[in-house]
């Protein structure tokens, strides 16, 4: 076997690597050598591959042959810097990690490797400064003695050995009552360096080695058994990177941005990476090396404009060779690049780039600008944007300078999107009465109920204390594109509902919290957020312009008011996918009728509560369905079990034993026996309309009463009545029937036709198994993913909450599944029940209408598998236009 | 086209049909066809075929052609009787109807056709009564009026023509004071007779037929016609007969067993139907006609045994002719059969025969007899049996007379087998205190829970108001083989606990009721029950030992208990396919550790109640497997979640505050914490395990402890260890490796090897998808079937209960998928499962354990998909091994 090449070489002259193989030069090592490739100004040097990385860990060796390699490509830098390693004008090098992925701060770095007893005098001859030799000798020593000799031999104790030297050096300023360390004198830094020398001695049984070449080869196998460090370790777990990738080496010649005058270093993005604005956007500091800016001691100042300090003002040659080079790394790598440069004498060195973290707008916008720029393709664009920076682009976000000094009072699950802050509230009424003034109110619950949802509507944000990403706070904060944080499990409201303990920190009614929906974090006090304005945000109505083009799914949205409907329409809804009919019946007047109607004795007092509750559906499925004009709107008949309506208090009981003529304890035993064991699993969904007929009835009526009224005006409704949790065609064409024949006589009455659909919800798994047959009779089926996962895996969304945490630290989980569609289980049951439908009814149409609809991942297996449309919420449409386009590139 | 014969002749001499042309004749058509082709003495006749029916229904007549066949078949019935039809020595003919099955009362029949003005007369000379010719007129013209001219022609009002006749009769003889029939005169007769013509024409405004040929069409018609009736109709639809096959309709000369001495008519069995003895078993009256039987006016005295009255005394020699029927009939019909015959002037006529209806224990008598008397093989004796009757052989059952007079309070869902008496109490602290000073109560709650256990011990039947047949109820009364109706809706229990309305019948504690679990019944006061003792039963053990020869399917148990065991082993168990632990910790004792384990705050705290619980289980187990040594049992490891553990008052809270040293309102907290929105879908099965690894720890220490042990004793213990409520390999392993572990660790203690197994319990949609990859780490796969079905259809087993009934009556369910599994959802998902996994690991061992493992459709098709064993409750266990048998058959 040809002995594979383990060290490429890199300079301005001869450069061995590329961008491509960053699987053996790792990240950092193969956009170097692309940078050197470009012409651009790079500090010479090598890589190690990250072959060797592996080798090495077994050997524990690098083995003669590596170091005779080693040697030769010294022997190249040592003629292209036309210095000499370990002689006079010593070349100094510096030995940094590199893997494949960026693993920030985890791994290992030695600086000035090759500084001797011998050399550090050539080098004070050689340069003008013997302060800065010093300096940079400690600098070697102290990081040597930490990263080589305690941490890579194993060596050491407590405390360690970095922070006895950080002591003696503090212990040393405060004698000299220095305030920064460019106060110490060459003289100073000696003596500190002699005691040093001694302590290591001391400390580890072995001196520091004052050879150049047993600095390089300690310094190189620290960097790779830093690779099997604890917090290396537990970094890649949890990000799932394997641990047999490696990391490799780079060796490369130093650079001084320390050397006074016309000296400097910093950090930049080749645009902003907070709204993607094409202007170079980064920090300097002059005459300072990389770790004093991010020591963050000296305040580093801006890079760009015309103002004193900046590096445009101050080293404007520099500048412009800097931005030259900003022109040519986007230019080359079609992405917008954070760069790491220094300035030594007057000349730029590029000592890093890489592909620049950036906000959601600021992803969109940059992508956006690339097309019109003619960098890169429209489809490229696309592909570039992650969904859920769509998301962020239109949410809240707390501003970072708030958040960077916030107080966490705890974290609970991310359920709803974006920031909220408002005072704090423990029950609906409150929140009602507060929002309606224009307060922000942050609605604190145990759990909610449909019940509340008067409250949650004028809540800035929702909290609870239990229920999972799809529990009824999440599922209708994430509808109205609410924030909310769900399962903070250290929540405990008091009985009067006038305090809670977030965690240890006890919050009175009226004081302000801060909500983070996104990761789910909870702060003390009002922090300062900030929106981007949804519709003046162009890059992102053309991007997603671009990829209606491609996609081939449709994205309906799930609304149930015209409120609904107006918003999903601006974020490019093609229709409604669920309109669930259930909220329309919580509000205050019509929820007393519902009530009285589900507790009525006998089906003539039923029938007279439902005449009472259709004119009010009747204008709510007009409203709807004239805002959605030529849409299809696919309404959901009632779906609740009835004691979802009855969670009631004394003086509801008594009131309704009045009205009803019946005493309160026979009013408590009907609502006591319409308790449920299971409610999940109970008398909900088509089975309730089975049980009463005239329910459906009564709002068929009102769906296609609203329809054929609109009609007459000359309006395209386009209606679909979707029979909910069918297992059976006999289920299926009970409903049918009823909705027929309550069709024919409105038809009649309102001496007017209308072509409508009708169909089922999907979402157990016996009706995947009876999809054959149900689809001969249906017009449509949507999949009810959320019930279908919750029977699938026999999980109840409100009750994972006890084990899904432990599940998911144990790895028995990988995944939520009521995130994104389990493929292999649910997924299987959607693809039995799309083939045998398909097969028996090739006009189906195939939709989802679960919480997966707006999941990126969920969306690109609904392409796969044939589905028509995915319907979510409306804040999730423009996630699923692009997903969908995703998923068909 | 040939003409389709449309009349089958039957005769001593000559017959067209045959027994397997009961699609044609009926079966009463056909059964007379075959007992004339034996040469039993058969009036003869003939029958109209069925497919006549469906013709004469759509065209609502004859038809010419078929009347010419009815005139050729009644000239040569008048040969062979050397009658004539409406004329001298005048032929009487009855009209029956008679479908393919039986529909007992459902259609009509006349008798006595061909009786006109002119034939009475011809009669009067020919006969030796007058009386009797009048008698039999009266008797046509009434049935004719009811049933062709009322009923057939749709005339009539209300009160009705016969029940106006009725009165006309019953007035008459109370003017004459007569207290039966017997006593009218001829000529009371002919005065009645006259009433009646002229009654028919003044009720129907035309007159009674006075033409032997309109008579007979009109009959044939009218019985035709029945077939559409009402009644019958409901009948069909309910019991599920095609409305297509239609009745066929049998004409026979009439034979008159009221004619005098030496005359009678009877009914017998060709064996005893209650016990299955082989004796002549019937009843016969002197001097009557079938209808005087029925009528029930005079007792019907016994047909065999010397004594006085029985048929062999008074006329031996018919007896003597019958018994050589009933010999003939058996010998010929292999079959024990249910016969009617006249005696006219002592000569025997063979009305009908048909199989005979018997009791369970006949059942399986008769045919392990008939295999002695070599009249059929052992396999038939096996496919003759219904499963169903072999567990009603060894049930309780109330006594026939007690039944009759019996007070019918309701009716609930027949949950529990046989039937059970005893003292009603609302609580099961009374029920175990009764219980134990050997009382029979009937534990009476409004549903039962695990806490509820004890009681229910004690209890000889169990009623509930709620749940379904899979109920908590329902599942230990039939794993206890007891007495229990569930979804009594009708019962309402008073809050102080002390008496109930059963409907509207107040019930205090203390009074008797009677329950028939077999079909949901349940009867005021004390009735009287008797049991088939099952040891004694030796035609039963014999049945079952045939059968286990042929099946293939293994019958295994579900048993929690060392009793159960020793009870299932006495039916014949091959082991326990589920032994569930947690009912081990229902003791007074073991509650209180196991409740304070759950309330922990901390692991160690757990950890000490859980050492607590050890023993006391190690103990369980050691009896169990001790009892079925050499056989396998499955332990599944605990199932349901903490909460059901904790259904207690304030008394306990304040006791378990004061031993975990914590407050009143932070142990309702904690409780409060574990409650769950739905249950059946939250933190159970191995979540419990995974999430509190001590248990699973806890439990298999205990599990393979006792093992171990029972190995030293040399016993052989076969452990089969089983994790419920997998959904993923993850989930399976993590539990597994901790039995592993726990294993490793107790055999190095207890210096002892053990082979085991570890398996799982498929009861969620998703197992079966990850079926594949869980085989090849897995022993076995058990079915839950119960679990499985309420996941695939989402249906809570607790809560169907409000749509079921509805559903079952709309025919939207035709069958109940906890009875029988489902098999085209819930059995489409095992053969998912079965395939994969037999498919990844060849040696896997494939089982069911759910209530359907004792269900006979279900085991057929357990034994179809390729299943090893079923598991079934003790009781069931006998009805298993029969299933399977006729399964392979």
């Amino acid at each position: 076997m040809a002995v594979k090449k383990k060290i490429y070489f890199f300079s301005e002259q001869k450069t061995d690597g590329r961008k491509s193989m960053s699987d053996l030069l790792g990240s950092k090592g193969a956009n170097i050598a692309e940078m050197c490739r470009l012409g651009l100004p790079v500090p010479p040097g090598f890589t190690v591959s990250t072959e060797v990385c592996g080798e090495f860990l077994r050997k524990k060796s690098l083995g003669t042959s590596l170091k005779k390699d080693i040697q030769k490509n010294i022997q190249s830098l040592e003629k292209i810097t036309n210095k000499s390693f370990g002689g006079e004008n010593p070349l100094l090098l510096s030995v940094r990690s590199g893997a494949k992925f960026s693993m920030p701060g985890m791994m290992e770095t030695v600086l000035n490797v090759g500084l001797t007893s011998k050399t550090v005098k050539a080098l004070v001859r050689s340069s003008s400064s013997e302060r800065f030799v010093y300096d940079s000798y400690r600098r070697l020593i102290m990081m040597y003695a930490d990263v080589v000799m305690e941490k890579g031999l194993g060596l050491g104790g407590s405390p360690g050995i970095r922070e006895k030297m950080e002591h003696m050096l503090e212990t040393m300023k405060k004698k000299n009552k220095y305030s920064s360390d460019s106060e110490v004198s060459a003289k100073e830094w000696k003596g500190l360096i002699k005691k040093y020398l001694s302590l290591i001695e001391q400390n580890f049984g072995v001196p520091f080695p004052d050879d150049h070449n047993k600095q390089l080869s300690g310094a190189i196998e620290a960097v790779f058994l830093s690779w099997n460090g604890k917090r290396a370790k537990e970094y890649r777990a949890f990000e799932k990177i394997s641990n047999k990738a490696g990391t490799a080496v780079n060796v490369q010649s130093m650079v001084f941005g320390n050397l006074g005058k016309g000296c400097g270093t910093g950090v930049a993005f080749t645009r902003n990476p907070s709204n993607g604005e094409n202007s170079f956007f980064g920090e300097w500091l002059p005459n300072a090396q990389g770790e004093d800016v991010v020591a963050g001691i000296r305040t580093p100042q801006k890079i760009s404009g015309p103002q004193k300090g900046s590096l445009q003002k101050e080293m404007p040659k520099a500048y412009k060779d800097l931005e030259k080079t900003r022109k040519k790394l986007e230019k080359h790598f079609k992405e917008m690049q954070d760069i790491e440069f220094t300035i030594e004498n007057d000349k730029l060195w590029m000592l890093q780039t890489r592909t620049g973290k950036r906000s959601g707008a600021a992803a969109i916008k940059i992508a956006t600008d690339m097309v019109a720029e003619r960098l890169i393709k429209k489809d490229e664009a696309i592909r570039r944007i992650e969904p859920s920076q769509v998301y962020e682009s239109i949410l809240k976000n707390i501003v970072e300078e708030d958040l960077k000094k916030a107080v966490l009072l705890g974290r609970g699950l991310p359920a709803g999107p974006g920031a909220a802050t408002g005072q704090v509230v423990f029950c609906a009424e409150k929140a009602e009465e507060l929002g309606k003034k224009g307060k922000d109110v942050i609605l604190v619950r145990r759990e909610t109920s449909p019940e509340d949802i008067h409250g949650m509507r004028y809540a800035s944000g929702i909290l609870t204390e239990r229920g999972g990403l799809t529990s009824h706070a999440a599922l209708v904060a994430r509808g109205w594109g609410k924030s909310c944080v769900v399962g903070f499990y250290g929540l405990k409201i008091a009985e009067n509902n006038k305090s809670a303990f977030f965690g240890k920190k006890r919050i009175k009614e009226g004081e302000w919290v801060t909500l983070n929906g996104a990761d789910g974090s909870i702060f003390e006090k009002k922090l300062e957020l900030f929106q981007q304005p949804i519709k003046d945000f162009e890059p992102l109505r053309l991007l997603l312009s671009w990829a209606d083009r491609y996609r081939k799914l449709h994205v309906r949205t799930n609304a149930d008011t015209p409120e609904d409907c107006v918003q999903a329409l601006q974020f490019g809804a093609q229709g409604v996918g669920l309109c669930r009919t259930e909220h329309m019946f919580f509000n205050e007047k019509r929820i007393l009728q519902f009530r009285k109607m589900i507790l009525a004795g006998k089906r003539e007092a039923r029938l007279k509560h439902l005449r009472g509750l259709l004119p009010y559906q009747r204008k709510d499925f007009y409203k709807i369905l004239n805002t959605m004009d030529g849409l299809p709107v696919t309404v959901r008949l009632l779906d609740p079990p009835f004691h979802e309506f009855l969670d009631i208090g004394e003086k509801e009981v008594a009131s309704l034993a009045k009205t009803l003529k019946e005493t309160k304890k026979e009013i408590i035993r009907r609502i006591d026996q319409l308790q449920e064991v299971n409610p999940m699993l109970g008398r909900r969904g088509c089975r309730l309309g089975i049980s009463y007929p005239e329910i459906t009835e009564m709002q068929v009526e009102a769906i296609l009463g609203a329809a054929l009224e609109l009609k007459k005006e000359k309006k395209n409704p386009r209606v679909e009545i979707m029979v909910p949790l069918v297992g059976s065609l006999e289920e299926f064409l009970h409903q049918k029937n009823i909705i027929i024949n309550t069709y024919e006589k409105l038809s009649k009455k309102h001496k007017q036709k209308l072509s409508y659909k009708i169909g089922t919800m999907i979402e157990i798994p016996k009706a995947c198994f009876s999809a054959g047959i149900i689809a001969k009779n249906a017009d449509f089926f949507s999949f009810g993913t959320n019930d279908l996962t919750q029977t699938t895996f026999g999980f109840s969304r409100d009750d994972v909450g006890s084990f899904f945490p432990g599940y998911l630290e144990k790895g028995i989980l990988t995944f939520d599944p009521f995130e994104s569609i389990d493929e292999k289980g649910v997924g299987a049951l959607m693809d039995i029940a799309i083939k045998s439908g398909k097969k028996n009814n090739p006009t189906l149409s195939l939709g989802v209408c679960g919480e997966h609809g707006g999941d990126p991942k969920s969306i690109n297996f609904c392409n796969e598998i044939g589905l028509h449309y995915v319907s979510c919420s409306p804040f999730r449409v423009p996630v699923a236009r692009l997903a969908a386009a995703q998923a068909v590139l």
